[in-house]
């Protein structure tokens, strides 16, 4: 994408050299003028600034070139606890990750189920003293709260639209109650842009490579971070490749189109598959019950992993059907790096990444730049970890904030 | 996508104020500021340079709602000319607009047929004097000059990567030839990519849109505007829907990829359709050359929309095939705008239109909001009107311009 031009007074300009310094630090001030086009004293000034706000910090020197030694920048890993939730049915996680997207507290607890959403909301509460006071974190310290979810979401209201399952949430504004509840600003955003955006942030990613993950829960979603921002399209519903059609004569998706990805290739359609061979599966401990699918698909994955041929063949049906969605997502974003993330990636990722890398020797632009594929660090927690970092992206490099009604979190 | 803070001394402020009065002109001071979120007095200095710098002029006054009556700002459309070169196998046009999108003059020329590629552009050198004489342009009103090609392009090298039908330009220098040539800088861009600016730019829609156009020329491509920029990803070829596969079983084509829908809906599929029909289509004046593609789809097109059976099928089941990779791309993109263009749509555009309309009505974002789709009115023209529209952008508005190496233009 084009780069935009940005002065030293605009906040773009500080964003850039947030950003910069996270994707590349230890960095020095001269490598920023040279990356960044600005002046040398326009550089100085944001710089000074950003050490006085304790966002960055100066961390020793670089190997002397002969000149006057330059003196490195790095982000302040303590500048700030950013705190993710992943409401789920069956769990809900909460981490909180200092500023370089480092993990420095978890906690599992129950997740919705069919309890209503105001009571989830008090339960929310709860959980949320109780993980900082375990964690260590005090209110203070945080600058900011996301919640991610599953499906496609109402932003201005901040609630969910439609979540297979949890049905009971549709147009329920999350956001304000939590709002109420926290007493703190809230994010409410989907688990895949989420997971996106953390890995982008986590991995340190340069904000000049077009970075796509794919996430794989539930369904199947994926995010595009470009120029240091996650695409959100017209109401933050894009890349939603779950809902590429992969079979027009297929079967109706909930979604309103035929042959869905999702309907060949999630976790609970694997597991469909796999229901169809279950005397071939004998040896497996798997209930083909709907509400263990995640449970049945980590054994399955396990199963295929350690070389179990029907398990390792319904897999890689299902890996199969995903990297050509991903082929299409990546030639239509023209992407040059992409991440497998997600809980149903945890055990299978390197199935996963082998029929990715062999979908993408396909690639539409591949004469002009080849793609990576890597595996997720934390695929379990990805959506999480990547609501904390929404919150500190928001916070430390405001100019690429997601597109959400609150900018700036009291400290 | 996120909308970026700009301060008044950031050249993205001049961008915004300028793509504002372009699409929502005539404006006045206080929509502005309304608009922009920056204050009066900052909207009043770029105004004003706006206006000495020729870029905008005042126009009448506001409907008085009882205070000071309010003047109205529009563009300038006699600051500068835009020249946009489509360059084909059989023909060569060349438009130039004025700062509206709005075509001053029009003139075809053989294309490049086997010609080698110096040789054409001596001859382009030879049509660009001739063109601007006929015109009544002068060299100094020019603002720059784009060529616009089908296929992948090398951006770094601004030549052509691969097109099928101009196989000899592979590699070859263009852009640096066309400059010397021309001694002017030269834009170099693929022909949809240019088209989705040029209609984002002459339709006057709205930078707040995320806009795609599809462009039905010898093969199928699109572009993406967002944020009042061309979506360009890691390597500027993104949007190829052509080769989107709509069948993993499919044949393979010429991008390494199975099932391509340029393989089964560019308008040469479809008439190697009707050959295998020749009998039913016995009273249309068809070829079925191969270098009349353009002739006899034209022809078949019209006799669709005339009514005849047998075309009208061939036509729709190429249209069906479109408007479902229109819909995965529609998806991933989150779009609310679509404009169909591009010489194939130019006869048959109402039944593209139909089909995709109905390909959308099961959009993935229809509950959040729905998908306007509309038809060019220059089809034809509209990937040189697109390269006549990105040296405008470039130009006027230099924050959201293309990302290539020229950035100003010599007046």
């Amino acid at each position: 994408m084009a780069r935009r031009e940005s002065t030293p007074e605009s906040p773009g300009s500080r964003a850039l050299i947030v950003d910069l310094v996270r994707s590349s630090g230890p960095i020095s001030r001269v490598e920023l003028t040279q990356a960044t086009g600005l002046t040398q004293p326009a550089v100085s000034v944001i710089v000074r600034k950003l050490l006085d706000d304790g966002v960055i910090v100066e961390k020793g020197l670089a190997p002397s070139t002969g000149g006057k030694p330059r003196r490195l920048l790095d982000i302040n890993s303590r500048a700030g606890i950013g705190i993710g939730i992943q409401l789920g049915f069956d769990t809900m996680t909460f981490v909180a990750t200092d500023t370089n997207g480092g993990v420095v507290a978890r906690q599992g607890f129950w997740g919705a189920q069919t309890a209503p959403p105001i009571e989830v909301v008090q339960r929310i509460g709860h959980a949320y003293r109780q993980f900082l006071e375990l964690a260590g974190v005090t209110v203070t310290d945080v600058t900011g709260v996301a919640v991610v979810v599953p499906g496609p979401l109402d932003h201005d209201q901040g609630g969910i639209v439609e979540a297979p399952t949890l049905p009971a949430w549709t147009g329920f504004p999350l956001r304000q109650h939590l709002e109420e509840m926290l007493a703190t600003p809230v994010l409410v955003d989907n688990d895949a842009s989420a997971a996106a955006l953390g890995e982008f942030w986590s991995r340190g990613i340069s904000r000049y490579s077009t970075f796509g993950a794919i996430y794989l829960g539930t369904g199947i979603g994926a995010g595009v971070v470009t120029d240091g921002s996650l695409y959100r399209g017209a109401s933050s519903n894009a890349t939603e490749i779950g809902h590429i059609s992969v079979d027009s004569a297929g079967a109706e998706c909930a979604c309103g189109n035929y042959g869905c990805l999702e309907l060949v290739a999630s976790p609970g359609a694997i597991l469909r598959a796999a229901a169809t061979r279950r005397d071939e599966l004998g040896g497996l401990s798997l209930s083909f019950e709907q509400s263990l699918v995640q449970f049945d698909y980590d054994t399955l994955a396990l199963a295929a992993i350690a070389g179990h041929g029907v398990a390792e063949e319904l897999i890689t049906q299902g890996a199969r059907a995903v990297a050509r969605a991903t082929l299409t997502f990546c030639n239509l974003f023209d992407l040059d790096e992409i991440v497998l993330t997600g809980p149903a990636m945890a055990n299978a990722g390197s199935i996963y990444a082998r029929e990715t890398r062999a979908a993408l020797e396909r690639s539409f632009a591949r004469r002009s730049h080849a793609v990576s594929v890597d595996l997720s660090a934390n695929p379990r927690d990805a959506a999480a970890i990547g609501g904390a970092a929404m919150t500190l992206q928001g916070s430390l490099a405001p100019g690429h904030g997601p597109a959400l009604a609150f900018t700036t979190v009291s400290r």
